[in-house]
């Protein structure tokens, strides 16, 4: 059966995998419904997180077993010692609610980082344009810290596409041509829903964003090319909910 | 001689690498006294890119060599064709600056993208308490994307020691146990020289920070346990500098 075994990961498979115990808490916490089976190494010791991971598995009826082999098919590190296996799911976005939108992005791990902030900044609707890094990637999933199992993320080919299903929301792109800065985003402009838009991590955003919304620069020196992708949008996702009661 | 050959990098070495075109144009901007040498591949194309490597190298007088075997002992990647070799170099703090404080960060990618940050953001004097990871090492360069030679970054064994040398400056830790909320910091509390310290990725800041100055919290949902440590210092950076001109 294909989710008792591990094999290396392709984006077109049915099945991803959480490395680590921590990460595979998360899944059996957010996502029990779509968890396979948990691998563990034939070493792993029964520490208290290996409690609360044993006594999730039980409740939700995930078997825990024994097998070395997916370590090493996975290329687990040397101190990983769980792999949660998990069926990929399917979200839907909540219009009413604000969007972070990621254009085309290219980084498994500035994806699974940009996630852990938006889930950090109550964003919990993500929306991925066009070419962008398969989010269900063991790497995105481990450096979302788990963040995926909490987020509605929905792919469209185009923007346009995004865009037809609400079009009266509040867009936001952030670009370099911008001439709104960051800083004096006043309290108004926080008024939802809105969608934070950023690019690709080497174009950025192209200028037929220019004519959509207000367009934002985050000020910096000239020193820099450009501000790193997860970082910008964080420090976008903190201006834009400094003022919400984060819980 | 040792400037001619690379070598598998370690911490006590002398001389440390810069992995791509780019960045090696950043060492021969910014600090091209300590470069040495450029190693290419033998089929590297002559672009725009590389005439202007040619030109600086030209300029300060360094050979650029062809060296297949440097990009094998270096691991460097498939789309690296040039590696630039630099000797180490010591900085000075300007304590008439404002700083940023990392204590026993761990990860070289890291401290690469808050490197990137704090130049993005005009922060020039970064001091590593600690056991922090080398700043040196291929990586943390490749991450800074060159703003490692356009920074002073000093190391000391502990706070105390750094402080001892300025004992006036007014000190921000960030820490999950403070009370000023980073959104409701006021103008007056910019005003410098400061210091914003920031702990380890996952051990933060411990206790005895809590007594010093006005320790700082950045808010964020309990559906996260912390901020990824490159994105708080740079949500702090960006907060502390917004109404300065960042040219």
């Amino acid at each position: 059966m294909s989710n008792y075994t591990a094999k290396h990961y392709k984006k077109e498979d049915e099945y991803s995998y959480c490395l680590g115990l921590t990460l595979t808490i998360e899944l059996l916490k957010h996502k029990p419904e779509y968890a396979t089976v948990v691998f563990i190494r034939e070493s792993t010791s029964r520490d208290e997180g290996f409690l609360i991971l044993e006594s999730l598995a039980k409740k939700q009826k995930i078997e825990i077993i024994e097998n070395n082999k997916a370590f090493n098919i996975l290329d687990a590190k040397d101190n990983c010692f769980v792999i949660g296996v998990f069926k990929k799911f399917d979200c839907k976005l909540d219009y009413s609610k604000n969007h972070v939108c990621l254009v085309n992005p290219s980084d498994a791990g500035n994806l699974g980082t940009i996630l852990r902030s938006s889930l950090g900044f109550n964003i919990e609707n993500i929306v991925l344009i066009g070419q962008a890094v398969d989010e269900f990637s063991p790497k995105a999933v481990r450096s979302s810290m788990g963040a995926i199992f909490s987020l509605n993320i929905v792919r469209f080919a185009s923007f346009d596409e995004y865009r037809r299903n609400d079009i009266t929301r509040t867009l936001y792109p952030f670009m370099l041509k911008a001439k709104s800065e960051l800083d004096k985003v006043d309290s108004k402009m926080k008024v939802g829903p809105y969608t934070l838009i950023f690019g690709n991590e080497a174009t950025g955003l192209d200028d037929s964003y220019l004519k959509l919304g207000t367009p934002i620069i985050i000020k910096h020196t000239k020193r820099i090319d450009s501000i790193n992708l997860p970082i910008a949008v964080s420090i976008a996702l903190y201006e834009f909910t400094k003022d919400d009661e984060l819980k």
